[in-house]
């Protein structure tokens, strides 16, 4: 991997990178010229337990801006800069314009009658190609190969900063899921503290390996893969499957068969048997209703917090939000306010659903 | 409050209430004929540590029929029978055709790699006024009284079963997060087990008593009565105000001022005023954009296992999904995956535009 590091006219960071060499780049392009002049906070949620982040900059986010114009596009109009320059890089990363942690200037920091704290952190876009009209499912396996070594490189920079406890890659694709951009591109949030979800699964992958010698999702690989009820992909390195408890109904999950805890953990065998398990999920899906398929995929993995994680395993869940074709999952009262989960279809039935279509990987 | 039962010729409950004596009704309704067949069953998620649901037969329920039928509205047309019979009621309750827990007939129970069993527990739907074009805050404050009777009266009957631990009064109003109904109605779930939500919020109280020696709602109701700038409604026994950790733009909570931990813990006096800050938000809601919020409302109060529960202090959180006019607010990365809540909007200048809103109690 062949990566450049350059800086924004307003401050921020923009790095490429590539399977080749990268020829010399003359500028950083941005849209917007004034650096960033504010920072958000946090503030404890006395109730819950947990910080919430406010960050009022983002009222002014771009928006579905109008199809001749992707900031995510080369610049080609010097007067109308994009995020990124020509040039021949394949997969891009830069500072979030409007970080919902972390950002540039100060922080203003109200006094509360709850704790309250600059939102420490950091939040990036990764531009998964330069081409606006593809997905990531149809980039070539060598390329998604180049964007797990990338999101690898940005969590083991992001993790090496003491104000950083987690590092989340996420994409959220299509405008159902509230996608801003078309062009393919994910994003990466490093928390200041490890957040609510994986402080969760961290603590119950801990107990799991002193009741039963090994964590939640080494123990389920094992199972799923001599069942093969609910497989997509059971490559030697790397597997994608519904999982058994499945909390929507074409909810998928990739994963290295041994327990790495972060990418940073995957050789490189295993990285392209897990690029052939992502691609997999990712045709099949777009081949389950001939259009593409909206979905949050997270990549879940260690916290980066210097403690030891028992049980952690580097995985994505994948979670569309349709029920059928034309109806959405509503997160409503029981998702939402109760955090317990309620499912009309079985996982067993969409994982039949998902076998069915073949893909071609290349 | 009187009230009267019947069963459905589908064997499902139903129950009248009214704040005056009842007359005899005939029989109760049922748009369906037959028994329901088929029963939930629970999935065990080792990961999260949790239990997920699997109700198959909710593939099949009703979807926003067409504006003709109301299975809400008292049954005129023995031929097409709703939910409902016709008389002096003012609050209804049955057993949800379509329960997401429990259920009639032998549950599926299937052997898997994780734990399973039968979803015990039970959903009801709450029918708050006969009418159907109205709307929970255009009702009278004596009828809101009533429904607030009728949510302690479930949860007392549904909390002395031995397979329900906790019970929760919730309503999803709008398209937006998933309505299928218009008719003004919320639903109750009683779950086996005390939800992830619940279950933390008891666990973060629990502390705080033994850290603060009072709950953390408790603090902060007086917090936000002394500093004033997110109340909405401040009477005598009961408040409404946006949260100073608001997770939603528009997120208001309302409470009884004592930490009354159950609905069935409420004096007459607080009953009244907690109809009142209820009505309060409800009529700004509706007068923020000239047309009706749409909202999920939860009624949160301790769990119903035999246990001790310092720090429970029934009250609503309210959290509408638009962020402005136009925009909604997506819950995507960084709130579905990683739990942490990231907002655009400052509590403080929400709650100025809400209490802004002049509204008239009858």
């Amino acid at each position: 991997m062949h990566s450049l590091e350059l800086t924004k006219p307003d401050g921020r960071a923009l790095t490429l990178y590539s399977r080749a060499p990268l020829a010399p780049v003359d500028a950083a392009p941005s849209p917007f010229a004034e650096p960033l002049a504010s920072k958000a906070h946090l503030r404890w949620h006395p109730l819950r337990g947990e910080w919430v982040t406010y960050a009022t900059h983002r009222q002014d986010r771009t928006f579905q801006p109008p199809p001749e114009y992707d900031p995510l596009a080369a610049t080609t109009d010097r007067d109308r800069p994009t995020e990124l320059p020509g040039g021949d890089w394949e997969v891009a990363v830069f500072d979030n314009r409007f970080p919902a942690l972390g950002g540039q200037g100060a922080a203003d920091v109200p006094e509360l009658h709850v704790a309250t704290a600059a939102a420490a952190g950091h939040c990036e876009v990764v531009v998964y190609t330069p081409e606006r009209t593809t997905a990531l499912g149809a980039l070539a396996l060598g390329h998604i190969e180049l964007l797990l070594e990338v999101w690898c490189d940005r969590t083991r920079r992001l993790g090496a900063r003491d104000d950083i406890r987690y590092v989340l890659p996420f994409e959220n694709r299509g405008v159902e899921v509230g996608a801003t951009l078309h062009h393919p591109h994910g994003q990466i949030y490093a928390y200041p503290v490890v957040p609510p979800v994986p402080a969760r699964m961290d603590a119950v992958a801990r107990e799991h390996v002193q009741t039963h010698g090994r964590g939640p999702l080494e123990a389920m690989i094992a199972a799923e893969r001599s069942d093969g009820a609910r497989m997509l992909y059971a490559g030697e390195h790397a597997v994608a499957f519904v999982p058994v408890c499945a909390r929507y109904p074409y909810e998928c999950w990739i994963a290295p068969v041994r327990a790495a805890a972060q990418f940073a953990d995957l050789a490189a065998a295993e990285r392209a048997d897990l690029a052939r398990a992502l691609k997999t999920v990712l045709l099949k899906y777009d081949r389950v209703w001939q259009r593409p398929m909206p979905y949050l995929m997270a990549w879940f993995q260690a916290p980066c917090d210097g403690d030891t994680h028992p049980g952690a395993h580097l995985h994505a869940q994948i979670t569309p939000p349709y029920r059928t074709r034309d109806r959405l999952k509503f997160l409503a009262g029981t998702e939402l306010a109760a955090g317990f989960f309620a499912m009309d279809a079985l996982p067993e039935e969409k994982a039949r659903e998902l076998q069915a279509i073949e893909v071609e990987l290349t």
